[in-house]
């Protein structure tokens, strides 16, 4: 007999919990689609040569191969480890078969071969949403993705939240008008994105090893991480830096240009917090994070940015975009585990019709059949056992109503499992659209 | 750059084909929801000793390691190559956590190292159901199975299709009544799963392999395969073939309960096909198959049956099943290569808001803000230039209404692209429900 084991890092949920994370999905989706991002999906697999595209390739990356690959000139192929990736390359490949800009988003797994332990997975989903479009991208397109992020957090069940919103554009001209240029400047943006991480301390000593940064530099980069702040705030706080900059003014008056365009319910939530910088190099201008305040060392449920070229390492056309992720599984699992969603019901079914006597099963098929047709998922218990014993079917799968019917007379009664209440009931129509409510 | 190509075997969307097919696979997910089917999902990868549980690992199988993996002892993975494999390990490996019978639908990509060609991928869509019991799975379950694959047919938009069941039982009694067992026995059962490949000469020279079989024994089962029929003339077919045997009675019985018990909508389209084998081993009752008229070519759509014990090589539990399977990816194929479904809206968006002036998006905005509160999925153009442009959009996506603000007399007027007509509005509200039956 084969051993049957969980495979490290590679989740699975039952079908309760894979229920709940469909109605997560969901509700995601119907958010994304209002906005209009449609949906697109790409192979797992991409080249590793695409894949290697933004440098070097990691030992992240799990590698695919024919079992007994014959020909040697087979593509060399690993599954995606983001889809980030792939977008740029899809994009790059469609552009002439694609209407700009194009909004899009991608529901997928991705592989990392990461160690696997608590909140980390070897395979999980992700959930993305981008707005590329050719050329130039207006700030509309930062406001758009900010005020949608907004609204699925308010509809997501994780309790309070903090959404921090920067610019990459700001920290650069205050580094930059700090002395800070090039490969300095960058490795300042990192030592800054570590600080919820190392603390404040530990970003000053990463600084400090900046070739020829001075103690006053490095302080100045603390103070200005301090700036945490509702927007109408940060451009007295900014100036309070007293660095004079066109590039500094711009960078504030983009992030009130974006604030002033996401829907107010919104806006009032965003903090802006300049000790936000994320370490992908690839940010230009807004950056976007979202984290838990119930529980923190979760890390962050939405992040995302603005990137000027999304697909330089694959097309001479420029193509600028702005977009966040949602590590699905991650969220699914905290979800989940903390009993954030509920997790009772089995099965799609809100009825079961039980069958008294094999001879019914005819008669209590069309009354499903009935059911059905008014949009009422049902089952027909599948043998005739005494009918204690198909209620309990009934509430070990979370199906709230018991249908029972008398073959001879064709009298109908229906439990509800909930309020323990059983009624007799006059038609299935009736009946259905009495309960239509309870459904949603 | 990176070269940009199309792996071949993997196939990719553009977004009006994957809005497609989110409505195709909607289309029949809500009908397995309806009779209680509930999701799961696997992960892609396996353990190779599970993949290779049913005997010889073939070389379609795909293995993933990770690019630069150090321990030597990390478990061999590959990509699962159908879903019924993974179903059995999860059965066996969940058993105590489930409540059976376990009615579960899975959507997922598997992977075959196949050669690709026309119509056969690397990567492709399975969209499997399987009724799952302990110990024993009455027919009510094949009835159900055969019901719910007949409204699926009755659903998807690919014309005329022959809708055709046996019995592996029946086959196996009348090859048994004929002199035929054990290996001999499966040797002409893979033989006649030819049929419609290589023709009944074929199917006659294969035949003849079979070490000591006779011409007449031949004979026979070449006019056993001619039996095709309707359910009532079954029993009547069968009986001139002139061979008594407990079993084959059996074998028809069963078939006429499970047609019995099937909508009458859909039992009056079934066939019964005594030339229908299927090559699995592993069915012992009830088989199925679904082909196109209209494309003959294309193989069967929907295919599937019963076997016994799903999950012997993982528990020592009988775990009885019977399901099917939608080769999705094909079928998505030929629905667009066919043009058989629309692929006009390259978004979910139904309404586009232009913007006559910036001053005016806050204003735009919120009328997007008001249509999507009533479910209609609206867009906001991302940038201000000439309304023709903003237009030109909304065609090239097939968004069908477009709207235009006037931001000092706050007037609103549509134009509907599809009629060409254009009206000015008086509520977003009173508008909305005007069009609601036209998104359905």
């Amino acid at each position: 007999m084969a051993k049957v084991g969980k495979i490290s890092g590679f989740p699975e949920w039952l079908p309760e919990q894979k229920i709940a994370e469909e109605m997560v999905v969901g509700t995601i989706k119907r958010i994304y689609e209002s906005y209009g991002f449609a949906p697109i999906e790409t192979p797992a697999v991409e080249l590793l040569t695409t894949l290697g595209s933004k440098g070097v390739i990691d030992k992240e990356i799990f590698v695919v191969q024919r079992l007994k690959a014959e020909e040697s000139d087979e593509a060399e192929l690993g599954l995606h480890f983001d889809l980030t990736v792939p977008l740029a390359r899809y994009v790059a490949q469609h552009a002439h078969e694609l209407s700009f800009p194009f909004k899009r988003y991608q529901i997928q797994k991705v592989w990392r071969g990461d160690r696997p332990q608590r909140g980390r997975f070897r395979e999980f989903y992700q959930f993305d949403i981008d707005i590329i479009a050719r050329n130039d991208l207006p700030l509309s397109c930062d406001a758009e993705v900010v005020g949608v992020v907004g609204l699925v957090m308010k509809a997501l069940p994780v309790g309070p939240y903090t959404f921090r919103i920067n610019s990459r554009k700001l920290l650069s001209a205050i580094y930059g008008a700090l002395g800070l240029e090039g490969e300095s400047r960058a490795a300042a943006i990192r030592a800054v994105d570590k600080i919820l991480k190392i603390g404040r301390d530990g970003v000053a000593k990463e600084l400090a090893r900046i070739p020829s940064i001075s103690p006053s530099t490095i302080d100045s980069i603390l103070t200005s991480t301090e700036i945490q702040c509702s927007i109408s705030e940060l451009a007295g706080r900014v100036a309070a830096l007293k660095l004079s900059d066109v590039l500094i003014e711009e960078g504030v008056k983009d992030l009130s240009t974006i604030c002033d365009l996401v829907p107010a319910e919104v806006a009032s939530g965003i903090t802006i917090d300049l000790s936000l910088a994320r370490g992908l190099d690839y940010y230009t201008g807004l950056i976007v994070e979202v984290s838990l305040d119930n529980y923190p060392e979760f890390g962050t449920v939405v992040a995302g940015g603005r990137y000027d070229n999304l697909a330089s390492e694959f097309t001479d056309q420029k193509l600028p975009g702005v977009g966040v992720s949602i590590g699905l599984t991650r969220l699914m699992d905290l979800l989940i585990s903390e009993r954030l969603v509920s997790t009772q019901r089995k099965s799609p079914s809100i009825a079961l019709v039980t069958v008294y006597d094999e001879n019914d099963r005819p008669l209590c098929n069309q009354i499903a059949h009935e059911l059905r047709s008014l949009e009422i998922c049902t089952e027909v218990y599948f043998k005739s056992p005494k009918l204690g014993k198909q209620i309990e079917y009934a509430e070990e799968k979370g199906i709230r109503y018991v249908l029972f019917i008398d073959g001879s007379s064709r009298q109908i009664r229906v439990k509800d499992l909930h309020t323990k209440e059983q009624i007799e009931i006059a038609s299935i129509a009736s009946w259905a659209s009495s309960i239509s409510k309870a459904l949603c």
